[in-house]
């Protein structure tokens, strides 16, 4: 049906009606009174939602352009860093930290389990010399819906004492707690289409003063993302380069309502609609890619289809029937996982809908290995819990 | 008056309501089939306004961003090149080929007078050894109101052979004839908050088949803005990155409006409106910063306020008394010039309104050394013409 489609995806997420008309009005000038009035809102909101008394720079870019202002800022060229991945997006920051010149060490994962935390302790407390200069990890790895442990990753950075944290908080930030000051963490990068709850567009950069401290001493030579010219930027609530005012416009009006959310119900909404998912998805007898129930991220469920059906074939029943979009899989699972998102401006009733839908679309492709209502059911469930 | 504010700055430009509209809608997935079917639209209408069969790729950042992709991928570090600067944003790219190691050769010519083409001949002749790899060069400087003579200086680097253009043609592309192909220009960036008719927050660059060799060679390191990345998405109507959907929409909705009005229409509106606003600052007494018409900007004027007035009370007094924002001067006319933007979706009742609202102020400001309506009658009469 046109113009009826409903994106369960992991981004971009659903958007609120008054932050969509929000964009609708002509901008003002990007150095004017008005805007810096609007930014200094902004900030102070950003600052809220990242639990920080620090910066944080607000890009014009995708959330890769975020993670890789955080690599070219904090490291030189020869710097030796270590990198968790286990997805497709720690895979990216691999590629990147090898463009960019860096010594890799790497720590991995298959898709869709979570990064030993161990791996982590013994690589940092191994390098007495003190010669990795930067860890880079994925909290929530969106390609698998798995949540890496972030805190006791993040304990054992502290530990090392000289390495900075670089963190890809994509899909974590605002979904999932990432108490920025409390963890120590100096670089957390997220983009505007997920847990914000606007368009994309707009990428968002928490830097520490350690943070600080290394874009100083760094060599790398770089000029939009120097990090530098929008930490002074932000001193007068501005950003160096012109920033999409529109863009800035919806996230006023989100960054409210995430306000007024709190951020304990926050996070709570989303592992609640996390777990509804996952109960609904076992109670239709599909396996998670992720069975760890400790490690399931509480924006991205991916779940395998049953055997006998392609994931193409049940997004795309999925989205003629019931006008829904849930996506496929990413890297080396492309053609093995469905995921549905439940980020940002989701409800129960957004889950139901999901639920239901893939009910249907499961038995107009004639699985009928689960009882009628049985997915629905589980997740109404956990909803009323 | 809340809300009332008409912007008549270089950017960002007046929006359409139907493109303001447009963004006001819930985003498709940047990677669904939805997306590259107005992806491959928008792409065909970039390339008619770029003048091009080659490729004009989609960047999420502003126009900075745009020539910074230009410069990492043609050129390596070493490189000699070629820059022209007239201004601010000139010297900006003097500042990023600093930074990246390039070897620089400044012609450069005061703020408000245009480049020396002969300069450019010369320079170029004298390489019989083809060591300059590339030459950059602002069309038009935003910050003064000069058009540089892109066409000569093209003819120059097209008979050097060696070296590849790389022009910022950021509030020049849709107000003035550009035509790439014709000019056999290489790298040509541009911004969406300028003649494109909507918000800040995506960029625009055109590559020549030369350009993507320069690219291929290149060894700088560069990921968020890897042209190549983007090629490769282009042909399948995607970027590599997520882009900023709700601009695209956006964006769609202009180009369909430019393309209805044509190129010779959208070019010659812009210089009517130019001259326009030339003649009544004329009427009016004022002196305008670049005097020589030949070089005059087809989409910013800038004007020397009367010697008693400073520029920031003649600014506020605009805003306050007729709810239009004028442009300060930047760079080492910060506060010596202001800045009219004619540019984008403007057109005669704008200048009008302008010109009204600047006699009036200059009334309250006490300044009288004119006849009342003469700014006003001069641009009607042009507009006439």
């Amino acid at each position: 049906m046109d113009d009826k489609l409903f994106l369960m995806i992991p981004g971009p997420t659903p958007i609120p009606e008054r932050a969509l008309l929000a964009m609708a009005k002509a901008p003002v000038g990007h150095r004017s009174s008005e805007f810096a009035k609007i930014m200094e809102e902004v900030s102070e909101n950003l600052r809220w939602l990242h639990q920080t008394t620090g910066d944080v720079i607000t890009l014009a870019s995708s959330g890769t352009g975020a993670i890789e202002a955080a690599i070219v800022n904090a490291c030189s060229p020869g710097d030796r860093v270590l990198i968790g991945a286990n997805g497709k997006f720690g895979e990216r920051w691999v590629e990147v930290a090898k463009v960019f010149g860096l010594q890799i060490e790497l720590i991995s994962a298959p898709y869709g389990q979570a990064l030993s935390t161990e791996a982590f302790r013994i690589a940092l407390e191994a390098d007495t010399e003190k010669t990795i200069k930067a860890v880079i990890l994925t909290h929530n790895e969106t390609s698998t819906g798995v949540t890496n442990d972030l805190e006791t990753i993040a304990g054992y950075i502290r530990a090392h004492g000289e390495a900075v944290s670089i963190v890809d908080a994509v899909t974590s930030l605002g979904a999932t707690n990432v108490p920025v000051d409390a963890w120590g963490l100096d670089f957390v990068g997220s983009g505007s289409q997920k847990a914000y709850m606007i368009p994309p567009g707009l990428a968002f950069l928490s830097v520490s003063e350690k943070g600080w401290k290394a874009c100083e001493r760094s060599t790398m030579p770089r000029f939009y993302f120097d990090l530098r010219q929008y930490r002074k930027a932000l001193k007068k609530n501005n950003t160096p380069f012109t920033t999409p005012v529109n863009l800035v416009y919806a996230l006023q009006v989100t960054l409210q309502m995430l306000k007024a959310e709190g951020l304990e119900p926050l996070f709570n909404r989303h592992a609640h609609l996390r777990d509804a998912t996952r109960a609904a998805l076992r109670a239709l007898g599909l396996n998670l890619f992720n069975p760890d129930d400790a490690s399931a991220s509480a924006a991205i469920t991916a779940v395998l289809p049953p055997s006998e059906i392609p994931c193409a074939k049940l997004r795309s029943t999925m989205k003629k029937h019931f006008d829904i979009v849930i996506a496929g899989g990413q890297g080396e699972m492309e053609s093995s996982i469905v995921r549905f998102g439940h980020l940002g401006f989701v409800s129960g009733r957004d889950i139901v809908t999901g639920i239901a839908a893939l009910e249907g679309s499961l038995h107009i492709l004639g699985y009928d290995h689960f009882a009628k209502g049985s997915g629905v059911t589980a997740a109404l469930d956990v909803l009323a819990s």
